[in-house]
């Protein structure tokens, strides 16, 4: 299988002979493992899906590439007893993932650990043909959704039940999941990036911002629109949506393989802070997704990554004006050799509800 | 504030002038904070919540107790700053939920950190009158969605349908979200204790196992019913249920304050020994639901756990015959002085669907 053999190839440098994979998205890349708890243990030779009793007859459905073994005694010694049999001297795990307590117990079983960063993560960063089907997939079913929900909106209705019907668009879309819960945030709720649906009634002349994604066989999506119910003086809110439309269009206009990912934020930054704003645009302007919906690359000013071809992430500028509003526009894309190709569909000219 | 308080009482013990609280639901617990960024510092005079821009707002409205702090750089220098401010010389903190990536930045950082183990959660153990309250009330949304489902349930509706239904029921009924994705699994895939809704279609004759859960202000409840959807012959699957019902009986009447969790397994464990079935009940039979839906104590035969006044656990004895099908009865407890009270108040004498 690729996806092994490109993990192995990764086990001279680090001087490890086995690598133990124990967050559940890299299980699941790895071996199709869809259920809430397993690992991998990989060695140049071997490959072994381990889970306990509850997940047998899933695992045998799902799992392949790996030899399944049940799990039938405390995980560190049982990650001990693999380490015997299989001759690992020394075995790399996830940093990231595995707690300090879950890393004393090992430690206590005598298994020569070796934490590692981004092991399995550095591969899953590129997409395959498959994978961007899926993604595409899992975009189509999030704006079918997104579209079945627009009739639903106007002045009267509460974010709370239109977030609520939103959702049960995207499981009848055949979402299995949702990477998280819809954000349907009006008015002033608006300018709270991470704004849960409350109980506000939409009024007219409200920014309302939606954010929500599907998923297709793991892969998630991610994406937002920010609508605007029709009102007596909108001028302001045009203005701010225009802004965050034309950030929007300078980061992606700037991607392409090679790229320093900070770069791109910068370029929405930059033109959002030519306009005085840029006090109101406090998160990064993008994130990698996949089988997390939020993934690498990080598209940042903190972030020192280096974009190239197959890379899916968001590009999602915002500003957010306390007590006022908030716009922000995010589009999927996956990086091609001299452009980004934008994986969302749905338009962005400014949708104006009639109320 | 009472919990604080209680917190510090055991900072003597541990050696710790101060304490970090990462696992989300702790700083719930503590805070009242409902995002997904933010942890907390406390020390024997301040309480410190730090959480980024994106949930300014957010905290400003829910958090009581704790003086707001927005991180205005990595997360581990803010943590070192922190307790140079505060005069933190040794920072206890969460070793099951922090990270041995985290850890390692914190030590680079210069932070004396002690990893300690159930610090809150010890506390998070044993409910009060309000948390009771709660938990009532998310049980009594996850039980009115699940009466409006029954009459939904008949041959030839799909699983994946029927879960589908349900999870907008639950919604409806209030719950913001759901502890985890509805299980129903009917005939053989009843044999799988987590399985996930397919496309299979209800057949006379299947049992039909429902595991779900509520929601109410970050309380979760968890229960389980089977069904049976009648059929020429079932008294193989009504003798089944008579043996679960039986063990789950057996168990509950043992509960009371001072026994050992192990003992409560060993009650309906032994039961379905005595009937030969015991290597078709591989889990344990219970575990604690609060703020999060698998918490302590743990009710198996592995767990060394003694039980108290005020503890809220589930009591959910299952057998699971593969290729023919599986019952699971879960109700939640509470623990009195001398006696469970149980918080479900589903009927459990077999539910016979007809067709």
């Amino acid at each position: 299988m690729q996806k092994k053999a490109r993990l192995r190839k990764q086990f001279k440098k680090h001087k490890i002979d086995g690598f133990l994979v124990t967050d559940l998205a890299n299980v699941r890349y790895l071996s199709g493992f869809t259920g809430s708890s397993g690992f991998l243990v990989i060695t140049d030779k071997k490959a072994l899906f381990v889970t306990d009793f509850r997940y047998q007859e899933q695992a045998e459905q799902e799992v392949k590439g790996f030899r399944i073994k049940i799990e039938n005694t405390e995980r560190a010694k049982e990650i001990r007893n693999i380490c015997d049999v299989l001759g690992i001297k020394s075995l790399g795990c996830e940093e990231q993932n595995i707690t300090y307590g879950f890393y004393k117990r090992l430690i206590k079983a005598k298994v020569r650990l070796k934490p590692l960063t981004d092991f399995v993560e550095s591969l899953r960063i590129i997409k395959n043909q498959k994978e961007l089907s899926y993604i595409k997939s899992s975009i189509k079913r999030a704006e079918s959704a997104y579209r079945k929900l627009i009739p639903h909106i106007r002045t009267g209705s509460t974010e709370r039940k239109l977030a609520l019907k939103f959702e049960e668009l995207l499981k009848q879309s055949g979402c299995k999941l949702l990477p998280f819960e819809v954000i349907l945030a009006s008015g002033p709720m608006a300018a709270l990036p991470h704004a849960k649906p409350s109980n506000r009634v939409l009024k007219k002349g409200d920014l309302v911002v939606i954010d929500w994604g599907g998923e297709y066989r793991g892969y998630f999506s991610d994406m937002t629109r920010t609508l605007l119910i029709k009102g007596p003086d909108v001028s302001r809110q045009k203005a701010l949506y225009s802004y965050v439309l034309e950030a929007q269009k300078r980061a992606i206009e700037c991607i392409r393989s090679g790229i320093e990912s900070a770069r791109i934020d910068a370029a929405a930054r930059g033109y959002i802070q030519q306009l005085g704003y840029d006090d109101y645009f406090g998160h990064g302007t993008g994130h990698g997704v996949g089988l997390a919906v939020h993934e690498k690359p990080v598209v940042s000013w903190r972030s020192k990554e280096h974009i190239s071809e197959n890379m899916v992430f968001t590009v999602e500028p915002g500003i957010y004006l306390p007590g006022f509003g908030g716009v922000r526009i995010e589009d999927m894309v996956v990086v091609k050799k001299n452009k980004a190709e934008v994986l969302t569909t749905l338009p962005k000219k400014l949708k104006i509800i009639e109320g």
